[in-house]
């Protein structure tokens, strides 16, 4: 019968969507998925009430809505420094997915080979398996997750073209410091790179220094497509709004793929999101709070069962490293941590092309406080460093 | 600098998009693009301002909500008879474009040749197009845009492994008898090719017969995907809501596409979709009675104007045959009506890889009453057929 594609072969279930159905047929406590439950903001889901009725409900432009663009425009200057023209360099997509998506359908071809810094977010492997593009992995190794100009350039081929940055990082908490981004600029100039940069977190760092975005270093902003969304930040990811913006020249090309993959992102959810995007700086204080306390609900659980949890620097995710347990892999981890505690975690597996150096898993914490006190509970007394 | 994809080489704004671009500058009314300006139904608009807050605001399974596929099932039932398991034969699409991009890039790769009844959608080309699949076109003539076996074997090649169907049809207005169906069963099974069938007019069709889902005839359900999305009919195409159904073994290979691609349809307006796709038989019968008379009001223009427009079978587009302007071709034809008239149309070059055989537009109904009538009025006093 009717064949799959090869782009395909290969591709499975996520881990991270298997380990959600094993929660939901055990009754455990879903850490895996990043599936937050954080309810969003209650004044723009009043606004959403009031005016629902009222709102655009034909198409958009491909490039999205004016109102919707000048207010990503704005939201850039004023959270990381970029000066983006609404007009010519903004493209609304659906969420971040949908933003590489046609990003890397706009500007690469099968074959072309693209930098991943390893652990990455498993959907831009997926990302580059359906294109049929090869993922060139830079392997960043723990407590540090750091990288060097001297990794970057082990890492080029002669089909590199571009590279993905995930910044503050998904899974591992760490953001790209002024130094690294310096290294990433001066390889990206010499192999004349199109840098990708995954921000669905800038606004969800811990400490007090503000996010950093690649496109604000250097001449990044040249050769750089920045990407975001507004699920994580307003704890709407299902609305499926999200942003690409960089040089006209390139936008001009992803607002055509933007228009054949999808026509436009969901007109009335856009201007829910401009709305959204007004918000004041109080809300981005209070939702910083409101992960710190979360972090460290989720931190004293894994303390007291005898890990060492990592202190990420944004994103709403704990990386830790389950040496201390009777376990070789992070797959073993997860089930130990499932079996014992009821908790669901992903295993480190999902975000390497070939295995990690440690027994890793992800936990995140953008769930409502009583149940990652409950989760924490769970994991503080189950024995998890038995033998 | 970094290069542009060669599969977006030669792909352009389409030029729908441009004229909608000319009629703002000209202040002109635009039946060009199918951009509906009918108001969604006041009842579903007034549920979403009443619940917006409660409803599901995170992410839902690539497929879909439950709820959504279930709703979807029982349309498909009722209006086409179609029985689909909601479980293993439905994804939630970010509309019909999104479930076309999912199904080809699913099933489909690079080099295979797809064959498209011309005049097609536009968007079915752009799709093949980005996904590098090699158009193969079997030519309709009018005035009846009829097809049979014969001319459907003269167009396979051996790279042929699929075809694009849309009924009623966009531009024509042509539904799919059961004797082209049977045609293109006999074709699809002896060559053994995947059908994709995108029937966005379903509910909009033009006199007493019901819509004929390919899908429902002979075998054919075997090798079929249908893709249908809300937009059309509870005008609501800003929503970006559709869905694609069929085989499960064909649908679990979509899903994950769609995952990729997107990650899912937006929630919310999943949510509220279900609430549209349980509307009861009167809201279908009074927007066919609406569209029928929006059809005529347009229809009386143009023969007002000494023109024969056509009686579409389906959806809410005119497609006028203008040889009797002093007009060689659509896009002379589509530049006499603008400029004599001040009505935006699109010229039938936008739906040929070639040229058509005869100087058509296309004008789109989809409009309140008063901008038809203003439309109809100037088209009837234009003196169009004058040297």
């Amino acid at each position: 019968m009717v064949k799959v594609a090869d782009r395909l072969q290969g591709q499975q279930q996520s881990p991270l969507r298997a380990m959600t159905i094993r929660c939901q047929e055990l009754g455990a406590i879903n850490l895996a998925q990043g599936l937050s439950q954080v309810p969003p903001p209650p004044a723009l889901l009043a606004e959403g009430t009031r005016d629902f009725e009222h709102l655009g409900h034909s198409y958009s432009a491909p490039e999205g809505l004016p109102g919707f663009r000048e207010a990503v425009a704005d939201k850039l200057k004023r959270h990381s420094g970029l000066s983006v023209d609404p007009a010519t360099q903004v493209v609304a997509t659906v969420g971040a997915t949908g933003a590489l998506m046609a990003t890397l359908t706009a500007l690469l071809d099968a074959g072309d080979g693209v930098l991943l810094f390893e652990p990455f977010y498993s959907y831009h492997l997926a990302a580059l398996r359906m294109l049929q593009l090869s993922p060139e992995p830079v392997r960043l190794t723990g407590p540090g997750f750091e990288t060097t100009e001297a990794a970057l350039r082990a890492a080029i081929t002669d089909k590199t073209r571009a590279m993905i940055l995930c910044t503050p990082n998904n899974p591992t908490g760490r953001r790209l410091t002024a130094g690294e981004l310096a290294a990433v600029s001066a390889v990206a100039e010499e192999y004349d790179l199109l840098v990708i940069t995954d921000e669905v977190y800038a606004d969800i760092y811990h400490g007090v220094t503000p996010h950093l975005a690649p496109a604000s270093v250097g001449d990044l902003g040249d050769r750089t497509v920045t990407i975001a969304s507004l699920g994580k930040t307003f704890s709407i990811p299902g609305w499926r709004v999200g942003y690409a913006c960089g040089p006209p020249e390139l936008m001009s090309r992803i607002r055509l793929a933007a228009d054949a993959l999808v026509v436009c992102a969901p007109v009335p959810l856009q201007e829910l999101g401009i709305r959204a995007l007004r918000l004041g700086d109080d809300y981005y204080q209070e939702l910083r709070q409101m992960y710190e306390r979360k972090r460290r609900i989720l931190a004293d659980g894994f303390m007291a069962a005898g890990l060492t949890p990592n202190t990420p620097e944004g994103s709403y995710y704990l990386y830790v490293d389950c040496s201390p347990m009777p376990v070789a892999t992070g797959t073993e981890a997860a089930e130990l941590l499932l079996e014992r505690s009821l908790v669901g975690t992903v295993a480190g597996e999902a975000f390497y092309l070939d295995q990690p150096d440690r027994p890793y898993v992800r936990v995140c914490f953008s769930l409502p406080d009583e149940v990652l006190t409950e989760a924490a509970d769970r994991i503080g007394r189950a024995g998890l460093t038995h033998g």
